[in-house]
C-alpha cells in the first residue's frame, strides 16, 4: 500500500522518537528491511537482523539508539527504545491517513429497527440489519451485511467488518474490532441424551467481551448455556477460531488461527496459544501459559510456562515405523524393565 | 437471560415431574447449581455434585427422587428420574416463552423468485434470497441474509439462523436448525491431475439431511461429486466443522467443534467425535464409536468403543527431548531386541 | 443430478475419445461404476476396480483402450488414455449444460459504487456491494451477498459464490472460483507487545492470486502486513482453510480442508497437504512436497517427498498406557543406553 508523500519530520512529530537526518526528507511507503527502497521507511526490531542494515537502501530506519552506528551513510533514522512498537504505531498512523472513514449514519438500504439506540456518529452499512433494543455507541461501525441482534451492545469505537453476525444480547466494550464472517453468540453445543437421541439444551446466556478485543475472520464465539461466555480486555483472537459456550478468557490472552476451546474452559490472563492448539473443556489454565501450535491441552495447567505436544514430522516411511512402534511403547517399557530386573539378579 | 415471573406450578404443569413445595412460588431465572440465587430454579444431574446441594440458595432444584433428602430447608424440588433431560426441556420451554417468534411471511426487502413453494407460515427475513424452485414448508424460517438455492427443500419447522447459505437441490427434513455462516452444498474438492495442473471435477450431487439435524455456525457440508452427501436423522454438528463430499453420517451421531471428515467416509449411527477430531477419507466407522477430541482416524474402525490418539502435552523442554527420541523409536525397539537376544544367548 | 437425454455421439463429439457402440444411444446421468444403471455413463479410472466392470449395468463406460476386453456385452465405451481426466471434462460439460448462466449485469438490489469498472458481461447478484475503484473483468460473477472492497480486481471469468467477502486491493487472475463464506483480505494477525497488552500492527499489504485459483467455502486468506500474501496459478484450497499474512503458495499446490498455514511461510509448487495439516510460520517448503493430513510442519522441508506425523489412533486404554510412557520416552532411551553400557562392560 503506497501513500502520498510523508516527511520524516511529520512522522517524528506524530509518533515521537529522535530523528537523525533531514526532517524534510520524504517517504511514500513502509517496507520490510530487506526490501525497503529509497522511497521507504523501515524498522529494525531484532538484533539478529543488524547485519542487514549495512546494505539497506531505505530512506529511514526505525531502530534502537545503540544500533545507530550500523546505519549506512545517507540513511536517516528514528531512534526509539522499542522499534517494533514504533512500527506498530507507524502502521496505525499510516492506515488512518489512507483509509477513508466510514460514513456516519445509516445507509439507505440498511434495516434498523425501532428503538435501536444509535449514536449519531455511528455508521451502519449497506444491507445491515440492526434488531430492536440494540445499542451502538459513538463511532461504532457496522459494515455491509452486518447483523446485530436484539439487545446487543457495541461499545464506543467498535468496528464490525463487512458481514459479521453479532448475536442477541451479546456485548463488547470500546475499540473492538471484529473480522468478516465472525459469528458471535451462536448457540453453544449442548444436548441431553434421551433414548439414543439428543435433546437440545437452549442456550440462554450471552457473550460478554471487554475493551480492545479483536476477533478474526470466520471466528465463532458461542453464547453461554446459562451464564455468559466471557472474553477479557485486550483479548486477541485470530481467524477460524472456535470458542465454545461458557469459556472464560483472561485479559490480554491471544490465540492464533484455528484454535479451538471446548466448553467451560477457563483460561488465564496473558496466555498465548499457537495456531490450531486445542483446549479441552472444563479445565483451568493459569496466567502466563504459552501453548505451542497444534498442541492439545487435555488437563488443567497450574504453572506458567511453555507447553508443547506435537508429533514430530518425518518422512513417511520413518513415521510409519515409529508410529507402529509407538502403539507398543508401553510393552517396550515392560521389556526394558525385564532386562533391568535380569541385570539386577545377575551375580 | 431473565424472564418474567414463572411459578413452580406452571413449570410442573408444562414439564411434568413431582413438585415438592409451594406451587405458587415463583422464579425468574434458570441458573447453575453453584450460582443459583433465591429467584432461580436449578438442577442436579450428577451424583458427584450432591455435596453442593446443602449450601444452595436456589428456590427450586430439579433432581432425582432419591436425592430429595439432601435438599436444604425451604428449597422446593421437582422430582424426575432424568434431571438433565428435564433441564433440557426446561430451557426449551423457557426460550419459547421469551423469544419472539419469527414474523410469518416475506420481509419486503427479501428476494423470492417466481415459482418458490412457500408455506404461508414460513418466514423469510431481510435481504434473504430464495432461488427458483425452492420449497419452504410450514414454519420454516430463513432469517436475514439467508440464501436458498434453486430447487432446495427445507422441511417443516426448519430454521436457518441469519446468514446461512443453503445450496441448490440440497434437502433437510423437519425441525432442522442451521447456524449462522454455515455453508451447505458448497463444491466438494475434486480434481483430476493433468500435466501438473488440477482439472476441476464439477460436483453434481447434493446434500441430503434427515429430521432433527442441527448444524453449527460456520460449518460446511459439501455436496457430493455424483451421489449425495448424507446426514441421518438427529445428527448434531457443532461449529467450524468440515464435512467433505459423499460423506455419510448415521442417525444421532454428534461432532464437536472443528471436526473434519474427508471425502466418502462412512460413519455409523450413535457415534461421537470430540472437538478437532479428524477422519480420513474412504473409510468406514461402525455404530457406537466414540473418538476423543484431536484424534485422527486413519483407518476404518470395525468395533464399537472409545478411541484416542493425542500427543500428550508437556513442558516444552521435556516435549523436545521426548519428541526427538520418538523419531528414533523404531531403532530403540531394535536396540531392546538386541539386548534381549544377547540375554537369550547367555549361558 | 439428472439431465435431459444426451447421446453418446454428442459426448464423443464434445469431449473426444473413441466411441465403441452406437452413437445414438442416450444417457441421462453420470454415475459411479458400482451404481451406474442402464441410463448412466460411468468411468473406470483405477486398475484395481476392473473386476467391477463385468457386473456393470451402465450404458457406457469411459476407460482405457487396454481394458476394453473386460466390457460386458452390450455396454458401450469411450476409450481414452486418461479416464479420470475425461470424467473431469465430462462433469464440466454436464454442469455447463444444466446450470443456468448467471444473468449479465447488475441486480437492481445491488450497490455498485461510482467509478467501478464493470465489464458488460459481468454479473452482480442481489444485495451485493461493490466498492469504489473495483474492477470486474469480462464474465466475472459476484453472486448474492458478495462484497468487493475498494480497488479490488477480479480477473476474467472469475466467479464468487454467494456471500464472499473480497477485501480492498486484493486481486485474482482469470477463471478463479471462490466458495461461499470465504474471506479474502482480512487483517493479518500482528501485534507488538507493550506492557502486557497487544498493540495492533495495521496490515497494509493485500492478497494477490494467479489464474485458475479455487478457494473453498469459509476459507480465509489474510492480507499481508507490508507485502502481499501470494497464491500462484492453479492453487486449490478446500474449505475452512486459514492462510495467514505474507504466506506464499507456489503454482498448482493444493490443500485439503481445515489446513492452517502460519505467517510468512513459503510453500513451493506442486505441493499437496492433507486435511488439517498445519504449517508453522517463517519456514520454507520446497516444490513437490506432500504432507499427510493432520501432520504438523514445524521446520522447513528441503527435499521433495512424502511426510507424515500423526499420533496413531488406538483404543482408549491402550492409548493411555502408551501416551503415559511417551512422556518418559527420553528416560527410557537412557535406560536402554545404560543396559547397553553394562553389556559392553561385561567380560
Amino acid at each position: 500500500m503506497s501513500a502520498a508523500l510523508v516527511t520524516l519530520g511529520e512522522l517524528q512529530r506524530a509518533l515521537g522518537g529522535e530523528l537523525i537526518g533531514e526532517a524534510g526528507r520524504s517517504v511514500t511507503a513502509i517496507a520490510a528491511l530487506e526490501r525497503a527502497g529509497p522511497d521507504a521507511i523501515t524498522f529494525l526490531a531484532q538484533a539478529r537482523l543488524r547485519p542487514l542494515l549495512a546494505a539497506s537502501q531505505a530512506a529511514c530506519v526505525v531502530l534502537k539508539p545503540e544500533w545507530q552506528a550500523d546505519l549506512p551513510t545517507g540513511c536517516a533514522a528514528l531512534l526509539t527504545p522499542d522499534p517494533y512498537l514504533y512500527y506498530a504505531r507507524l502502521t496505525q498512523w499510516w492506515a488512518a491517513r489512507q483509509r477513508a472513514a466510514a460514513p456516519k449514519g445509516v445507509h439507505p438500504s440498511a434495516q434498523v429497527a425501532e428503538g435501536v439506540r444509535l449514536h449519531p456518529s455511528a455508521s451502519v452499512g449497506p444491507f445491515a440489519v440492526i434488531e430492536p433494543g440494540a445499542v451502538l455507541e459513538a463511532g461504532v461501525v457496522v459494515d455491509a451485511h452486518g447483523w446485530v441482534g436484539e439487545g446487543a451492545h457495541l461499545g464506543e469505537g467498535t468496528r464490525l467488518a463487512p458481514r459479521v453476525t453479532w448475536g442477541a444480547h451479546c456485548r463488547i466494550g470500546a475499540r473492538g474490532l471484529v473480522g468478516s464472517g465472525a459469528v458471535i453468540g451462536g448457540d453453544g453445543f449442548g444436548f441431553a441424551p434421551a433414548g439414543g437421541a439428543w435433546i437440545k439444551i437452549e442456550q440462554l446466556g450471552a457473550v460478554r467481551m471487554g475493551c480492545d478485543v479483536e476477533i478474526g475472520a470466520n471466528t465463532c464465539v458461542d453464547r453461554g448455556a446459562l451464564d455468559d461466555t466471557v472474553l477479557g480486555d485486550g483479548v486477541k483472537l485470530d481467524n477460524q477460531i472456535q470458542i465454545a459456550h461458557n469459556v472464560q478468557i483472561g485479559d490480554h490472552s491471544a490465540m492464533a488461527g484455528c484454535v479451538g476451546v471446548a466448553g467451560s474452559a477457563r483460561i488465564g490472563r496473558h496466555c498465548t496459544f499457537g495456531g490450531a492448539a486445542m483446549v479441552f473443556g472444563h479445565l483451568e489454565i493459569v496466567d502466563h501459559v504459552h501453548v505451542a501450535g497444534a498442541s492439545v491441552v487435555m488437563r488443567s495447567i497450574t504453572a506458567p510456562g511453555q507447553y508443547s505436544g506435537i508429533f514430530p514430522l518425518d518422512d513417511k516411511a520413518s513415521w510409519e515405523r515409529n508410529a507402529a512402534t509407538l502403539r507398543q511403547l508401553h510393552q517396550l517399557r515392560q521389556r526394558v524393565r525385564g532386562l533391568e530386573l535380569d541385570r539386577e539378579q545377575q551375580p
